[in-house]
């Protein structure tokens, strides 16, 4: 069976607390992460909340890149959902979790869009 | 152990084809989505592929809601990550499903960001 899309969701923990509440940083965070992995960027949305906490989201041809960070906590859940047969979402992730310091860190994968039959092609 | 968030993962199959090729028809449902469950949208970003397909992630003020359609296949991938004691996710992808026209579906939940002390207060 194919699948249209890989989706990575990352639980960062014991992060460097001061990237987690830099909006600039993170943004330019992702968008490196989109860039590295073979991924192009369409649009974007950023929030910093107060007291504390960014939530961004990269839309890239080939799905998105989110984050949410809890910089009271040191923690961070990224998502990092790719289609496409160029696209290395493992190395987004990589950087993503080297940038923001994560101690300690989990990861899960889904498939996402399984299709039966071969007609699932690899990038829109 | 309290969690930070709640993220639905929903595979919607069997759609209406139009509907997913309709960006501003699935801006207005992801945007009517949030603000059914509670939450505050704070930014949004869309984009429509060629041939066909679209993306589009609604920023919220407790997360993100995201989409992904391949028309041709008649699936979207459907994502409803929310944090707060007063959003409901799945209201949001209640609405959503109905919408899509989706007559085969299957959701997934995982808690994000598990705390093991009392201190994970709901919302930001």
């Amino acid at each position: 069976m194919n699948a249209l899309g890989r989706h990575l969701l990352l639980e960062l923990k014991i992060c460097n607390k001061e990237v987690l509440d830099d909006l600039d940083f993170l943004r330019d965070c992702l968008i490196e992460a989109a860039v590295s992995s073979g991924a192009t960027v369409v649009g974007e949305s950023f929030h910093h909340f107060s007291p504390c906490g960014v939530s961004g989201v990269i839309n890239i041809a080939e799905s998105h890149i989110a984050i949410h960070t809890w910089p009271e906590y040191q923690y961070a859940a990224v998502d990092v959902f790719t289609c496409g047969c160029n696209v290395d979402p493992e190395k987004a992730a990589r950087l993503i979790t080297e940038r923001l310091g994560a101690q300690s860190h989990s990861l899960i994968e889904l498939r996402r869009g399984l299709m039966e039959d071969s007609h699932a092609r690899c990038a829109k």
